[in-house]
């Protein structure tokens, strides 16, 4: 697969700009931003429910931060694994830290699998899926 | 040293590919087609003994996977040294995380050496050396 | 913000280059050497003092390397933040692992800020401030 280089940078800095907004837990318009109007958060390796659509993952990032006091996502080994005009398919580890108000803090590993698209000359997340290790 | 970005990206998305192949314990034959066919991999620094050979590599990949139960590469820090048109010597960070089949979990923190050969357009793995922190 | 690939590229080099030369603990001149004439390391928020000028670093490097047994900085995230010609501010989060002689091992996680300026064709740290989590 020979891609554009430019792509496959501007893929893996979108993910990691969601990130460093989910981990500034200051913004959930800005953090549910980074999906496509019908983009995907599929937790539910975590136990969570599928949450479809944009302003369904706006109002749960926006839970996320009400009831988080710390949040850090340490990303790592992003391959592309398909991609073609406006569709992209990657992986990326990550090291997750949290902690929850009042609460001790956790820890997580696994992978992110995500469905990227491109719009209007904009890569989002289309689809992004947790899946834990071990 | 200035390189073409593109070599410069294969060898890290070879190097991570490799790692992947490995996270999923599935396919010791994929795994060991990153190495080249006189690939070697040197795990001494862990009491290993070297291992010689694409042959001998896959089969001491085999026995990891029947062995472990879980197996996590997070890698960092990429830095190339040096390079010539078919010819790479890199190092990245690792922060590995493994489960044996009934035992418990260990880390592991260090630096890979990569040397990096390339044939047929592809680069491989000629030479992988783990040298741990502390 | 559209940049030149081989500017980004070259400014996360040099950051994980640097990061290299301390985890090393070798040479303090040339760990300094990543820093500017008028270059600023601030780890205020560790409880140092402001650390201005690259002599002034060479020498609190140097401390670091006579006092600590093991060092190890995992960086990931990299985000390129603004850049124009000659100067760019950048991010990273780190995953940091420390020994001091004689004393035990500890961690730290947070965020580099990074102010990046390039003179003569080399990009250099203007000014570094870590940040933690949490």
């Amino acid at each position: 697969m020979q891609v554009p280089i430019e792509d496959r940078i501007a893929i893996e800095d979108m993910f990691t700009a969601y990130c460093a907004a989910i981990d500034e837990r200051s913004d959930a318009n800005v953090a549910a931003s980074y999906y496509t109007e019908d983009g995907v958060l599929d937790n539910r390796a975590l136990g969570s429910p599928l949450i479809e659509g944009r302003g369904a993952v706006q109002e749960t990032i926006g839970g996320m931060f009400a009831s988080m006091a710390n949040l850090e996502h340490y990303l790592s080994n992003f391959l592309l694994q398909s991609m073609d005009a406006n569709a992209a398919a990657a992986q990326t580890y990550v090291q997750a830290y949290g902690t929850p108000k009042g609460g001790d803090a956790f820890a997580m590993r696994g992978i992110y699998r995500l469905e990227a698209r491109r719009a209007d000359g904009v890569w989002r997340i289309a689809r992004l899926t947790f899946l834990p290790f071990g």
